[in-house]
C-alpha cells in the first residue's frame, strides 16, 4: 500500500497471469499456448512490416485487418473490432456496457478469474452463479433481470461447452431485459467432439450476430492461431456496440494495435487452412490424452477446449501439480473452492504429452 | 448513442487521433513522426523474435526491456514501467493515483488533448489552468491544494519546455499535499536549443525520481526512437508508484507488450548513439526552419520539440492548412480557443522541409 494510490488501486484484486519459466527446459503445460508454431505467412508478414513501417504511426482503424475478419466470418467490417489481445477487449466491453453502481451483471463460479477483476476496475456489482454438479452451465441462472451476462464458451478452466440453443436461450432474455451478453469464444476453435476445426467451429455465436443486437462475442489468436506472443484479439457485434468500444479504446489508447501485430494478425486471419491442420492435431491429441488419464483413473471433464481439466486420483491437486513440477512439466492448479482436486492442462504435441501421461504413471503409482 | 451503451460510454467525448493517410503521397508532417528509420537493431531484434517466441505468452514482467531501461537512465528496474504506448501509461496512471470524486486535478488549457478524456474515463475532476500569454506555464497555478497534476515537459502543442527549477516547485508542492504530479516527457529527446540530443536532454526529471517518491515520468518511443508504429512507452517513478502502475495494468491486461515489441524496444534502448545521431538531426532542421519561417512573417514558438507551433501570416490557421493540404502537405490544424491561428509542423527529411518552406512562400505571396 502507498498513501499516493487511490481508493480504488487499493481495494483492487489483480489477475495472476499463469507462469511463464524462464528456464524453457520445462514442458509448459499452464497457459494453453498451441504446441505448434504459427503459419509461416504470419512470420514472413511481420518481417516485411518491421521493415517498412515503423516509423509511423499505425492504422488506428486497423481497417485491413478487420476487413480480412469480416470477409472470413461472412461479416461487415463495422461489426468488427480488434484490439491488444481479448484481455483488453473483454476491459474495454466492461467498461461501455455494464453499469457502475448498477444491477448487478452475471457469470459462473468457476470461469475465466479475469472477470471479478474487470468488474472490480470499472466498479461494477456482479452475483455468480454456481456450475451445476457436473461443472456445466446452469442455464436458467441467467435468465432473469441482471446488469448484464459474461460467460466463457467453451468455459475455462472447466472445458466444457454449451450449445448454441442453450446459449440462445439466455441471449434472448438478456434483448428482452436490454442488457448485453457478452460470449468469450477464446477456445471456440476447439470445441467440437468429431475433431472439426476453426473454421468450422459448430457451437460459435457468431452466425447470430445480425439476429442479436445485444450479442459480442470475443475472440483471440492466442490459442488456435498460434500467437500468444503477438496480443491479437478481436469483438465481432452489432455497429452501435463495436462503435461502444471505440469510444472507450479513443479514450484509453488510440492506436492499440501496433503495425507488426496488424500484419501478423492479417496473414493468420488469412491462412486458415494452416490452423485448421494444427488444430485438428490438437484435438486428436486431447482425445487420446483424455482417454489414457481416465485409464489411469483420473476424473476428465468432456473437454472442447484445447486443455483438459481433471482431477487425479489418489494424491490431490496441488500435491499432484507438485510432482509434476518435480519432473518437469508445468500445469496450472487453482486453489479454490470446488476445484482444488483439479489440474488444468493444455495439450502439447504428441511428444510432449506422452512425457506427461509417463509422469502421471509413476506418479499415480507410488501413491 | 445506443441502448445498450452505459452511461460513461453516452457522456465520453473520445480522443481525436491525428489523420493517418492511405496515401503516401503527402508529405507527413501532421502526427510527429521521427523522419528517420528506426535502428537497423532495431529491425534485427524484431525478426529475430518473430521466428523465435510468439507461440508462447511474453514475459509479463516485461523483464528485460526494463533492466535496459534502468540501466541506461541510472535507476532500479523496480523504478521502470513498460507498457503499451504511453498513452495506455497516461490512463493506466490516472486510474491508479487521481481520485474519483476527489479534489480536482491539473493541468493547463493548452496542452495533450488526451488528458480531459482519460479524466473522463476514470470520471476524475479536473481544473485547467490557462498558459500565460506568451503559452508558458504559468508555475505558480499548480502549487496550491489539487487532486494531482499533469504536465507535458516540453508541452504540446505549444513546443515550450519548462526548466528543472521550475517544475521543481511544483512537484514539491504536490509532495507537500501527497499528490502525485506526473510529467509527460514524450518529447523530451528533442528539448535543447544547444542541438543535444535524446541521451543528455537537460531539462529531464529523471535525476529527481530518487528524491520525489510523488514524481512520475512518462516516456514514449515513438517520437525520438523512431517507433510510433511499435507503441512502447515507459513511466519511471518510485517503486510504490510503479507498483500501483502494476496493479491497474493486471486488473486490465497482464500482457500488454507483445514479444516483439519487448525485442524492438529492448533494442532501441541500448541504441542510443544511433538516436543521438537522428535526433541531432531533427534538432538541426527545426533550428533552420523556425528561423525561415520568421523570416517569412510566421511567429513561430520557440520549440523544444521534434514540431514547430506557428501562426502564419495573413491568412488563418484553418485557411493556411487547407492550402498547404492542397499541396500534398499535411500538418495539424487544432480548431480550439487561442490556438486557432496556429499550426503545429512536424520536422521533417531537410528534403521534406524544402518542399513545405516552399509551399509557405507560395501560399504567403498569394494573399
Amino acid at each position: 500500500m502507498s498513501i499516493y494510490w487511490n481508493e480504488k488501486t487499493k481495494r483492487l484484486a489483480p489477475y495472476v497471469p499463469g507462469e511463464q519459466p524462464k528456464d524453457r527446459k520445462f514442458i509448459k503445460l499452464n497457459t494453453n499456448e498451441n504446441p505448434y508454431p504459427p503459419s509461416p505467412l504470419v512470420i514472413e508478414a511481420i518481417k516485411k512490416a518491421a521493415s517498412e513501417t515503423l516509423r509511423l504511426y499505425p492504422d488506428p482503424l486497423c481497417t485491413e485487418l478487420r476487413e480480412a475478419a469480416a470477409a472470413r466470418y461472412g461479416l461487415k467490417t463495422g461489426q468488427v473490432f480488434a484490439s491488444n489481445s481479448s484481455d483488453e477487449i473483454l476491459a474495454f466491453a466492461f467498461a461501455a456496457f455494464f453499469e457502475a453502481r448498477g444491477n448487478p451483471i452475471f457469470f459462473p463460479d468457476i470461469t475465466y478469474s479475469f472477470y471479478p477483476v474487470y468488474a472490480g476496475l470499472w466498479e461494477i456489482p456482479y452475483e455468480i452463479k454456481p456450475l451445476r454438479e457436473d461443472f456445466s452451465i446452469e442455464c436458467s441462472a441467467y435468465q432473469g433481470k441482471s446488469g448484464g451476462i459474461v460467460l466463457a464458451n467453451p468455459n475455462a478452466p472447466t472445458s466444457i461447452a454449451l450449445s448454441i440453443d442453450e446459449l440462445k436461450m439466455i441471449v434472448e432474455a438478456a434483448e428482452w431485459n436490454k442488457r448485453v451478453m457478452i460470449v468469450d469464444e477464446a477456445y471456440i476453435a476447439f470445441a467440437s467432439t468429431k475433431g472439426s476445426c476453426s473454421t468450422q467451429a459448430t457451437k460459435s455465436m457468431l452466425p447470430l450476430i445480425g439476429e442479436f443486437p445485444n450479442l459480442l462475442v470475443t475472440r483471440s489468436l492466442s490459442k488456435d492461431a498460434s500467437l500468444a506472443g503477438l496480443r491479437v484479439g478481436f469483438a465481432f457485434g452489432n455497429e452501435e456496440l463495436i462503435e461502444g468500444l471505440c469510444r472507450i479504446r479513443d479514450s484509453f489508447n488510440s492506436y492499440t494495435l501496433g503495425s507488426l501485430a496488424l500484419a501478423g494478425a492479417t496473414a493468420a486471419i488469412k491462412d486458415a487452412s494452416y490452423y485448421d491442420q494444427i488444430n485438428s492435431r490438437v484435438i486428436a491429441t486431447r482425445s487420446r490424452v483424455s482417454q489414457e488419464l481416465e485409464e489411469l483413473g483420473f476424473r476428465v471433464l468432456p473437454s472442447q477446449a484445447n486443455f483438459l481439466f481433471a482431477s487425479p486420483p489418489a494424491k490431490n491437486g496441488h500435491e499432484f501439480y507438485l510432482a509434476l513440477r518435480e519432473r518437469g512439466i508445468l500445469v496450472r492448479h487453482f486453489n479454490k473452492p470446488r476445484i482444488e482436486a483439479f489440474l488444468r492442462i493444455s495439450i502439447g504435441t504428441d511428444d510432449e504429452m506422452d512425457v506427461f501421461l509417463e509422469a502421471c504413471r509413476e506418479i499415480t503409482n507410488e501413491k
